[in-house]
């Protein structure tokens, strides 16, 4: 399965990247490719110029239109979707839409107790709109970050064993879309 | 009395754009002063030094922090809020959170029947934790654009009213929010 | 196909309702039953007894677990859920939540333009962690109701057209998830 | 000052009720009356008779009307408004609109980490349309419930520190109102 990773941080240090990276892991047997998306103009249509988008936009819409399936990892800024991620999302949706009918799922890590939820609702919202095919259950909020991180690795043994979980889900739901 | 207006979207020929000039004129006796958004680097704490920020972000910083009230005029990009706009709101609520306390009025333009709602909701979520005082009624979902705009100009005359006093609320609110 | 059909509205005239036996007609060669909703009380977990729930709860629950598929026809109270159809939500998840896995579809009816989608949204937020299936597109959001229905006919004929399009797709979800 | 408290939850052990008695502790000097919202009929508007709403609905309007401030405390049921809570406020609101004008604040108290967010932000959108004068700052999240309360009192101290620290804040919002 080709999976793409999309991260809402654009941060080096960004725990929902460094999530990303552990998720590559745990989907052993699977590619994880993440995203570029920092290289991306603001949204804006009237840089799309006979169908054209700009050169970072098509590379971002052919790698989406070219996977399996999505994995999408958020902070939560201002109780709501990260600009940078709902960005990408913009100029992905652009007809013809590269994200409809993609199967995908979301995590969230924070440094917080509330893991994200805030931007995670709100994006369900937007990706339910353009027909992806989104995992309800199990949701993948990991707060406390800062305790179940070290040096970017994810050291907390019951949050890598559910999100291993929630990844099988994840494929599960994949290959349930692919199946048709 | 000083507003800031923000458009959610940079394109030219922009009804939300437009509509906050339409506002301009009616808020005749205050200054509307539109601010640029569409040259800030996307969101990245990383562009953070030392306290400081790239120059563009400093401008609309100061710019937010000067204003007496803000006006927000926004399309609905995917149920949500558009991403050149979430990206303002993002920097401009870095800390010091430069919204906080500020009253602000939201409207929303355009083609289809919806008046920009999905997009709305999230932002009053968004500018709600951040401690903007949002004016709750009337809520202005002008849908329909097509139909009510001729060239850039409001042309239907009870959108204009309903405008009008949707903006002496507004003031309203915001002289309230300076009397303390 | 068994469907179940729960409208928000408990009114006699509700157009909700009405658009419900609409869809009844249109999805001829399946059945659809309306959910009694009405006479539930309030939720209230301690009117759980050894497991039991109260009757008209048990019968609802009973009615859901065996349908193959639900359709919900919503008003909007106050930009949400209608309470009397949340509450019916409240103990239909009641562990073991009989919602899960059940393939839905979302209809709208408002005297005002925007077919009620400040509920639609809550509602897919609740549906979604509940694991049911939903159907995304099309949206049905049917505004301006009383110049489509008269005497509790749907007359408006581009109306009945899309909304029979709507039902294709709905039937079409379900089929897939009765395949698994 | 008068504070009516609703609470979104009818069982009897609940801690959104509990922590309702914690803030009438914390106000002293004010009066915080719990409403009864249990004894009301589901939302349902023919029940209204010429303009007069069944018993039981035209108490909780009469208490709300001579309210100077609301305290709203809600547990989550399926990540949005309890229906005994959004029943209550659907009734409150029926014209005239009771709510209107009223300054409010919320509190959560959950088991889980998220402390009621998912229920929180449907209810700021729906008190906000409704003209309600919601306190934005501080959030009350409470996670954790199990570990914070003891036979229903509040035996965190922290939390009851933090707790204090927003009662602050929400009668000082009253309080401005209150001027006007």
């Amino acid at each position: 399965m080709k999976i793409v990773g999309i991260s809402g941080s654009l941060r080096k240090a960004s725990w929902n990247t460094a999530v990303l990276h552990v998720a590559a892991d745990l989907l052993a047997g699977h590619e994880l490719a993440i995203a570029e998306i920092g290289d991306l103009p603001l949204m804006n249509q009237d840089l799309e110029q006979d169908g054209k988008f700009p050169a970072s936009v098509e590379r971002l819409r052919e790698q989406i239109s070219a996977a399996d399936a999505l994995l999408f990892a958020t902070p939560e800024y201002n109780a709501s979707i990260p600009a940078p991620l709902k960005n990408a999302i913009d100029w992905a949706s652009r007809p013809a839409n590269t994200l409809a009918g993609k199967p995908a799922a979301i995590i969230g890590v924070s440094p917080g107790a509330l893991g994200t939820a805030r931007a995670q609702y709100p994006l369900r919202q937007t990706l339910g709109v353009l027909n992806v095919i989104l995992l309800c259950q199990p949701e993948v909020f990991i707060g406390g970050a800062a305790q179940k991180f070290q040096d970017g690795k994810l050291t907390d043994e019951a949050t890598r064993d559910f999100l291993g979980k929630a990844l099988t889900a994840f494929v599960g739901l994949a290959e349930r879309v692919r199946r048709g």
